[in-house]
Formats: C-alpha cells, structure tokens, sequence
C-alpha cells in the first residue's frame, strides 16, 4: 500500500465540474491507462460516484492507485468476468483478475431474476479487484426493491484481536435496505478501525490518527499513519467482536468464493500495485417474498423514525443523500489544481 | 429485564451432573411449568447444552426468567409453529408467540433440502421468542455442511450511537462455518457492548461493569449493573459502526420477518415476563454449490491456522469445545445448591 501524495497538492482554488462530465473525463483516463471502453465507463461512474457524494477516500483521490495497479499488469482492466454457474439461486463468476464491479453489472440481472423467483439469491465473485467503497453495489439493487447484503475482504494490513501480525484486509461490509417513498437506508463500514483510505487522506494532510486505530511495524500503537502505512497496520474496531465480523467476511469473501484470503494477496512482483485480489460475495433478498402484505419498506421507515427520536441525527448514508443533491445541482467542488491535473491526464500530457 | 439472585446463593460446594440427565431434569421442570413435551425438550436440550458448554450466561442461570415468563402468559409454552409460505428458497414460519427453536427445529429438514437443491436458503421467523444464545441455533447446520448464519432482536435495551435512549436490543449476530476434519468454527456475539446475561451475571456476583458499556436512566455513563438493570440501558460495542451493524439486525430480524422491532417489544401488562417477542432471520448456505472442487472446509482451516501463527490463541467457540469435552467425560459442574434448587423444582417442591 503506498499514498500518493505528490499527484495532488494542497487546495487552493475549487472548481466544479458536473457528475456526467467527471464520469467521461474519468473514462477517457482509464481508457487511455488501456482498461477496455466498458471497463472504463464502470470505474469512472463508480470514481465519479463517490466524488459526486462526498465519498472522496473512494473518489477521485483513487485514481492514482487504479492507475498505478493497471499499469504495473497486477490487474486486468480489459478483462471480460465469465459465469462459471448459475444453477439454483446461487450465481458464480471469474472476474478473470479484473475488477469486480464489472462481473456485478454482468450479473445483476440474473441475481434480480433469481432474488424475484426464488426470493433470495447469492452473487459470488472471485480472481477479482474491488478498490472502491461497498455502498455503490448494493444502493441500485436496493432501489429495485432488494435488501442487500455484501462482504470483501482485501488485504493483510489488520492485526486480529490478540494476535501480533496482520491477517485481515480493511474487510468491509455494507447493506442497503429498500424504504417506501425515500431512498434507501444505506450502510457501508470497514471492519478494520479506519478505512485504507482515510490512513492515505490523513497521511496526506499531515493529521494524526486518532489513538487505538494503527500499530507501527513493530506492533507498537501509533497515531502517525505513515508508520501505519510504512509496515504498520491497522487494527479491527470494536476489539474482539470487531475482529470476530472481519474473521466472518475471510470466510464469506474468500473460503466460500474462492477467492484469495487477505493474507494471501501478495503483490511483491508487481511494483505499484494497490487494488487488493481477493472475492466478494452478494446476498440478495426479495424482502416481501412469501407474505402476503408488501410493508417491508413502511417498516423500515418506521425503524427510521425511531431512531431519529431517541436523538440519532444522521443516519448512515445521510450525508452521502445530501452531497449527491448539491453535486447534481451545483455541480461536484474540486480543487482546481486536482481537476487541472486529470485534465492533463485525459489530454494525454 | 429482572435479575434473580434470589434463586440461587452463592456457591459453596460443587456437584456433577451429565448432561442426558440435567436436559431431564430441565425438560420436567419446563413440563411442571406448563410447556408441551416437545417443547420442553428442545428448551431442555439447549440450556444444558449451554451449561455444558460453559455458556452459563444462557445455562440454568436463565430458568426463572423462563419459568416467570411463562408464567406471566406472555410466551406460549406450548405453541405449535406454523409454516406459513415455504416457496422458492424462503421458508417462513409464524411461531405462534411460542419460541423461536421450535420454529427452528420444524423447518430445519426444509432449510437442508432447500440449500442442498439451490444453493442458498432464507428462514424467516415471526412473532417468536428468544431468550437462549445464537450459537445453538447454527452449530447444528454447520455440522451438516451448511455455512450459516443467524440474527435475532430483542427488545430495547442498547442506546444507538449518538442517541439518547434505547432503541435496539442486544441484538446477537451468529455464524458458523464448516471445517475440514474439526468440529465447525462457530461465533456468536451480542452487537450491545456486552450480554444481558452478562450484565445479571455481573449483578449477581456484586462485580462492576468495564467502562463505555452502559448508562444509567439518566442516560449518564455507569458501571453499576444494577443502575442499567433498573432502567439504565446498554450501549452498542465499537461506536458508530457496531450501533450500524445493530441497527442491520433489527431490518433482518423485524423488517424482513414481519417480527417487532426491539422497541415495539411492550411486555408492561405481563409481570414477570423477560423472553423479548420479536423475530430471527436465518441464512444457510451450501458452500460449495455451484463449484467444481469442494474446498471450503480445507480453506477454513487456512485462515484458522494463519490466525493462530499470527498469536490468536482463542478462536472463537474454542473455550466451549474445551468446556464441552470436559463435561462430557466428567460430567457437568455446577454449584450444589443450583442442582439441588432444580432437582426440588422437578419434584414440584
């Protein structure tokens, strides 16, 4: 894992650039990075989706790394996921070591189809990439009525409760639930105690980490994410329940997968790469299937009103709502110089 | 939620009973109380499995709160489960304000062949009770292959992050994955910073609570176990993410099942009553659907042993495998006084 501080320098001036125009800015880059068009059209909505909704350690601050990891043959960004099976309700597919969000737009409509018959459905994807944030493959699947479900795992740079080395990746798990007349409830959180990403952001803007999320590459506690970054590692949240739910997605993400256990991600032999090869699994649930009402979404709603009374002021994925709706009105706020800076990159200079 | 450290004094001597004959003991004295035999059996089998096993915070420490809620009609000890829907890959069960195992235990066939034939199936349980530990519940599947995974709420009891009264219950989240040649690896964690049984337990031996893990009426932080006992309230393990996972189980456990959400949960007309009426999501799946290889318990096995190089001396589920053979070869150990409480409570004294 290596930060990329010299690509981007400190804001000084902003500029807006509308969702649409970031999204094919960030195609033309991955395309010219050589990621085949329909590859690069996903990475970039995905990019310019996280930018767009204020999700920036997952925006455009990534670039640098997807590129870096293409260019370095780690990952395969002109690669076609194939579908090894899709008997039952269960649907497995080889990313074929590109990235995963390609193998899940290949799929959703097979799990849709699937989660509709059958009620419930798995996605299991492996030999695949995920760099970005969990929240943006389950959100559309909740706007089509589904409650969803996803784990992946990444690669070693957590240390278990009670062990001295690192076997968890950051781990994430995220979940979007369907609500009746609202967008839906939508959660995404790393098991680790902080994202890969936010270690990257505050290394860059010289703030410490706040105690009890890092260890130095000794295994001593630190607050400096460049000894994090350096051979460090993170460790789970919550302690021993946080480390049991990361135990939980190693199992989900890659023994039930196929794919690759964070501790066997090894990238030594590609200078540059960053996007961790491991498997991500899928569950999909049709929430009203075998009842005969349809309040699935009310009762959500009502879960959501409660927790607002007993004080709750932000919910996951509330300020995500909130940023999209001023980035889709006023247009996305970036700095000038990084805006500057992948313009020079989609030109070509 | 009432503690009962009346039942049962202090521990002077100890006495020896296995475990066919404390489930015995136990199935007579539910049957006193009014439970069907079937009922009472399955209740039985799963408190002296948990004494058993060392879980004494679900062990006979649990049968007045049992005995009391049955008393206060507020369970229905001899309730029938009903399938209501079993189409696609969902079974739905109403458990007819009985518990949530009988339920459990009907459709377990169901779920197998349901998971065997589609790789993936859903049990939804409604208007259900539980008042036992998560991992009896997926322990059994996973020793018949099956990957599986369980959460239930309970009732309000735990304070959401940035919240100022309780919302969620303690709201369990287990799983249990099969191994290759070993006896599963199986988790089980309250998503409150700690167990009500744990919070009686520590009541009842005149021990204080660690601090951040509850609050008192006032809503002011405590480690007086009584002061959360009478009125106070939990808080959620690992701040905003755990209180996001918790907030997750009441969706699958009340959203999805049309069962009560932890706050619905009104058991002010029931004196006596303490079993929380709500709903269990189960999701069992057959690992190693869809592939040509049959891996999974083998890859288990390898993130096991990467996590014991890396320090982790205790999985979870190790200490009741321990506690567990040794009950089973020496017999259970339990204070003498509790066994003879509940050999005079079998003979209806």
């Amino acid at each position: 894992m290596t930060a990329n501080p010299e690509i981007f320098g400190t804001p000084r001036n902003t500029a807006t650039i509308s969702y649409g125009d970031l999204a094919e800015l960030l195609a033309t880059i991955f395309r010219h990075a050589g990621a085949s068009p329909a590859v690069a059209s996903l990475l970039a909505a995905n990019c310019a989706g996280c930018e767009r909704d204020g999700a920036t350690s997952h925006g455009v601050f990534r670039i640098p790394g997807y590129l870096a990891s293409i260019a370095s043959g780690w990952v395969d960004a002109r690669a076609e996921p194939r579908i090894e099976s899709a008997e039952g309700a269960v649907v497995r597919v080889d990313a074929m070591n590109g990235f995963a969000q390609p193998a899940l737009e290949l799929v959703t409509p097979i799990l849709i189809e699937k989660a509709a018959n059958d009620g419930i459905a798995l996605l299991s994807i492996r030999n695949s990439h995920h760099f970005s944030a969990l929240w943006p493959d389950v959100e559309p699947l909740a706007e089509a009525g589904l409650l969803a479900l996803t784990m992946v795992n990444s690669f070693a740079c957590t240390v278990p409760f009670n062990g001295h080395s690192p076997v968890f990746g950051t781990n994430p798990i995220a979940f979007a639930a369907p609500r009746a007349d609202a967008p839906p409830l939508v959660a995404d959180l790393a098991t680790s105690a902080m994202a890969n990403g936010d270690v990257q952001i505050a290394f860059r803007e010289g703030r410490s980490l706040p105690p009890g999320h890092g260890v130095d590459s000794a295994g001593r506690p630190t607050t400096d994410p460049a000894a994090v970054l350096n051979g460090g590692a993170l460790l789970p949240f919550g302690g021993y329940k946080g480390s049991t739910i990361s135990m939980m997605i190693e199992i989900f993400g890659a023994a039930l997968t196929g794919g690759k256990f964070s501790f066997e991600v090894d990238w030594s032999t590609h200078s540059g790469a960053q996007t961790p090869h491991t498997g991500q699994v899928l569950i999909v649930i049709s929430p009203d299937f075998g009842r005969r009402d349809s309040s699935f979404g009310r009762r959500v709603n009502g879960l959501v009103e409660q927790l607002r009374m007993s004080g709750v002021s932000r919910l996951p994925g509330d300020r995500r709502q909130v940023t999209r709706r001023r980035s889709l009105r006023d247009g996305i706020v970036m700095p000038l110089q990084q805006l500057e800076d992948l313009r020079r990159r989609a030109d070509g200079v």
